[in-house]
């Protein structure tokens, strides 16, 4: 047989040095640390979670669902959302399950399931705040409630568990859930036409009808997807029946419908608005659906709103939504780095949405924003450690500014363990866990290796591709392709932006020229192909912003391979925007095993750092007195605020025109 | 006679052409229209006033005045210190009287004098809200209630008035308040140990001692000052009283004691923190009273505070408070120019405050302070019509930050003729009428001319100074001087800091070289002194601001004389962050008398603007574009969004290190 009909994925183990070191983390001290806090075991140190998020004493996440389910007696505790750091942590051990099994791990995630099966109502209702303490008004105020939102976490977790340990009974949950939905939802009469202020049934429905085939449940993702927007009143007219000051947010009455992205339909959208992470995940479920339904008018929409993003509101690292005020995006080309949210559930689901988009259309602009998100933006969320978590991502903190400027108050210097929004530990978590599902695009006969995090994987008719390299700090990829069926079919290797002016391909040894398509190699693969090696460009660049950005002008960020990096006052004096670099600056790369957990520097004794003077008048007619010749080092931006509290920054002065 | 026994002012009339202008506005259209404001007449044009300030369709504060005097029935409508908008508005009367002669006004403040007695309780007492709606609740609640703020207001107002108009009346009211505070305050027992969470009694005690001698005002003041910060359960143990949540302003009660100023003594205090209006009175009567006192704790307490704002938390146009949150300090060397506060007032106050505080020692440094208040900081909350204020004044704005980043909409960038809160209308035309109050200082047998502002000035022994010149565009300043006593007393004339490396000083058309004492020349004056003439260097200079302020690096500030200008986009190309100045700019002045009622505009061809192409990526690993050479307009700072709404920026980049 020498053509495929259908190729698959059909397993991806990570082997790379880098990624590996960072999942089983996630499987040996977040996943237990998380269950220990939504158990409410275990401290909390929230030290800086009033940043951003909020500090709590205890979670009650799992003992809302106890009480749901009759297993224990009191009211809920915590957000109306609380449900979902369960749901997140059942994801995120769905994943890890399939690259680091632990029994232990699989009967508390069973035994989960077995709550949750408790606590859903029959008719498979599952939101403990409304039934425990609120239970006539179920479905009554969806622009605060968030019941789709919970809901569509278990969907996704739901989903995610029975693909990883086939348990028909975390899927049946997810099924009875949907089937609620749907007959409480949808155009027909009777039903209620109107959507959830916050967005995430959708893409969790287009998930599950992966995994059934149940058009009922892309239907009703559809139908969520163009209801939303149409009609301005329905928020007002369900908040005026529920009693209009019987807020579950007060402040969120009367933000405005731009907040929820729902001021009108999606396919008049013309930029990315409101709360960064409600945009984020509708987009995803969004470009998901619009796929599956070939429907032009939707891949358009998405198309316009990831363009909206990528081309003038995503900061350097991948972090999106610029304002703490509404989580939100602000407007195109609006980048503050000291004042900036970027939080980490809004990377993490950039990286969701832009998935999507890879898989609607393979194009290397799409392999580079993940890389961005999961090698800085999204990555910054997590401590080394695995057990501390940011809300907020700046790009430049100052640790006096946020004691004493109440406009950086949301600007932790520090990561927190917990917070009473808990929303980011396991978004973080369940993206890394499941890395593996970001490496490779299947379009018919092509397979697409976007990713250079080195894994073994397989696919169908028994061809196995084993990923070498030690990326991110090495440029030197290498595929063998093992092709037992002697298949055809084309082997595409996105370029990053970052190497597209210099890259060498070899196909079994001997150098190739390959045209690029939007910027993917694609080499045909026949029984003689066996090896491929890439060797990417892996000097340190300076990236300047387009001059329309005003945070960013006379400034360089500093970029070697997909690393954005930063300099920190640890490494560096204070303070940092005295530094200036020299106008082609030179950089010297070390890899320091022994440095937050193995990372790669860049120094340079090509800067400047002007002179201060505490005794200085504040203002000078003088000339400035100049300069010393000054030694710059760099660390990574993910690795940020892992050792003392001191400034940091992404973007550096440098003179020039 | 030869020497002088006692040197002092007895008129000055400001004859120069930019102030007459101003303050001919304050006189013939911002008093009228105030009047219309607070009388509840004429339009509210309130477009941009819930940037800051607060919008309201009405004042009320005339009427509540009525409706405590009998004369009208009704609640009390707005703020509890509404009462201070009327006062405000009699004291810039007050000063205008002497000036512009207007029998109308007259009426009209003795009309309102007539109804101010009969608003006042018979003991004294005055505080429409409390009088109107809680009179069980006079002084019960300090922290918030403004009593002694909106008394201290009128003692103000009632000392001006009189000092004007003689009103024996205007002064009685003002003697009666006093003694009914007297009666309450104070160390003695069975009195409220305590003081108002608004500062401003001080000052007007001080203000009436000197007018009346009486000792108990001075007194009283004193043990205002000493006694803040003195015992930080005093506002708690009120509120508890008063009921805990029977709030005026519910953020205020847990605020902390910071905001206030009285988070411990003055003596203790070493920088300026919290609501910077705050600081600034409480430290305007502390300098006063200090120096009635010979107080030399309270002199070292307010040369720090003075200190600490000026080398370390004032922006180069005189504006204070960085930040919209509690309208507050931040912590030094903390200047950013986007999101600023610098509220009119705060301007306003630190005039006040500097100008005791040049009372208490003759040195340049005070009268450049003063400078940059008048003709930058201060200058720039009103309009060029009189009736349009700025509460907030941004170092650089954006119409489009200020509407679609919530972190800047405090941001106005249009003027609004009145507000909820209406504090700066009235703050500043009560600084600009009474400015030639600002001119002269005298200490023992010195005269010391601070300001350079044309205007014919009358002394003790029939000493007269004339003094003429162009000032702020022109820098030749010449004076006049009259001395039929042939007195002898010493002739101080401030050279500003902008030009203590070249001016020329003639006396008597001759040259002479003195020496300077803190930036004051001293020249000895006997029968033979009849002119001094001084030129000023009036070059546009560079400021830079000390390399401690991360706003400012690798930026200059253009400054000509007293005047700070910026770039305003109706003038040059927008953004205009794209500009970058040259190594070392030339700048051409040009008058030009149809512009913005006449200002001087600096143009410079030795500029570049960065190049912009709105298709480009958000990010690029190429090198910059480069610039073209550019033409860039500047305007007095004080002078801007009178034109269209465009972008603004004090700050402008320049290379070099």
């Amino acid at each position: 047989m020498d053509a495929l009909t259908q190729l698959s994925v059909t397993d991806v183990q990570i082997t790379s040095t880098f990624w590996q070191r960072y999942r089983n983390i996630i499987a040996k001290e977040a996943v237990p640390f998380q269950w220990d806090m939504i158990n409410d075991k275990g401290k909390m140190d929230v030290t800086n979670a009033d940043a951003a998020g909020g500090a709590a004493d205890h979670s009650g996440a799992i003992e809302n669902l106890k009480i749901a389910a009759g297993r224990a007696k009191g009211h809920h505790f915590g957000f109306v959302f609380q449900d979902t750091d369960v749901y997140k942590w059942l994801e995120t051990v769905s994943y890890v399950l399939k690259y680091h099994f632990d029994q232990k791990m699989k009967d508390a995630a069973d035994w989960t399931i077995d709550l949750i099966a408790d606590a859903q109502d029959k008719n498979g209702y599952l939101s403990t705040y409304f039934q425990i303490d609120a239970p006539k008004r179920k479905f009554k105020r969806l622009q605060q409630s968030h019941e789709l939102y919970s809901m569509g976490h278990y969907i996704e977790a739901g989903v995610a568990y029975y693909e990883s340990t086939g348990s028909q009974k975390a899927l049946e949950i997810a099924e009875k859930m949907a089937g609620c939905i749907n007959s409480n939802f949808g155009p027909e009469d009777g039903k209620i036409h109107g959507y959830d202020g916050h967005p995430e049934i959708e893409l969790a429905l287009a998930k599950l009808y992966e995994t059934t085939k149940n058009r009922t449940y892309l239907n009703l993702a559809k139908y969520f997807i163009t209801e939303r927007g149409q009609d301005l009143k329905f928020f007002d007219r369900q908040n005026e029946a529920d009693g209009i000051d019987n807020d579950f947010f007060a402040e969120l009455r009367t933000i405005g419908d731009r907040y929820y992205f729902a001021d009108k339909p999606i396919t008049e959208q013309k930029d990315a608005h409101g709360h960064a992470v409600r945009v984020l995940y509708f987009c995803t479920g969004l470009a998901h659906v619009a796929r599956i339904e070939h429907d032009k008018k939707l891949l358009k929409a998405a198309d316009t709103i990831w363009d909206d993003i990528v081309k003038k509101q995503l900061y350097v690292t991948g972090n999106v939504g610029q304002t703490v005020t509404g989580e939100a995006f602000t407007y195109d080309y609006d980048l503050p780095n000291d004042t900036d949210y970027g939080e980490t559930c809004a990377s993490v689901s950039m990286a969701f949405f832009t998935k999507q988009m890879l898989a609607n259309k393979l194009a290397g602009k799409f392999g580079d924003v993940i890389e961005k998100e999961i090698f800085n933006g999204a990555l910054s969320g997590i401590a080394l450690d695995g057990k501390h978590y940011f809300y907020a991502n700046p790009l430049e903190a100052d640790p006096v500014a946020s004691k004493l400027n109440p406009g950086k108050k949301h600007i932790a210097l520090r990561r927190s363990s917990w917070f009473a929004c808990a929303c980011c530990p396991a978004n973080i978590t369940r993206l890394i866990a499941s890395l593996d599902q970001y490496l490779y695009e299947i379009h018919d006969n092509t397979i697409l290796s976007h990713q250079f995090i080195a894994n073994d994987a397989k696919f169908s008719d028994g061809i196995e591709i084993h990923q070498q390299g030690n990326f991110p700090w090495d440029g030197n990829i290498s595929y063998q392709i093992s092709n037992p069926n002697r298949s055809k079919f084309s082997f595409g290797i996105r370029i990053p932006a970052w190497s597209l002016d210099k890259f060498i391909l070899k196909v079994n040894d001997k150098v190739v020229n390959t045209k690029l398509n939007d910027d993917i190699l694609y080499v045909p693969i026949d029984k003689s192909v066996t090896s491929i090696s890439l060797v990417l460009n892996m000097a340190a660049r300076l990236v300047r912003a387009n001059t329309n950005v005003n945070a960013d002008i006379g400034k360089v960020a500093i970029q070697r391979g997909p690393i954005v990096y930063c300099a920190e006052g640890v490494d560096n004096s204070q303070p940092l925007w005295r530094y200036i670099l020299g106008e082609a600056p030179s950089f010297k790369y070390t890899y320091e095993p022994q440095l937050l957990d193995g990372v790669g520097t860049l120094t340079t004794d090509d800067a400047y750092c002007l002179e201060g003077d505490p005794e200085e008048a504040l203002y000078t007619f003088d000339k400035p007195k100049g300069a010393q010749k000054a030694h710059l080092t760099l660390i990574p931006y993910y690795a940020w605020a892992n050792r003392d509290e001191k400034q940091m920054t992404v973007w550096i002065r440098q003179n020039g025109i």
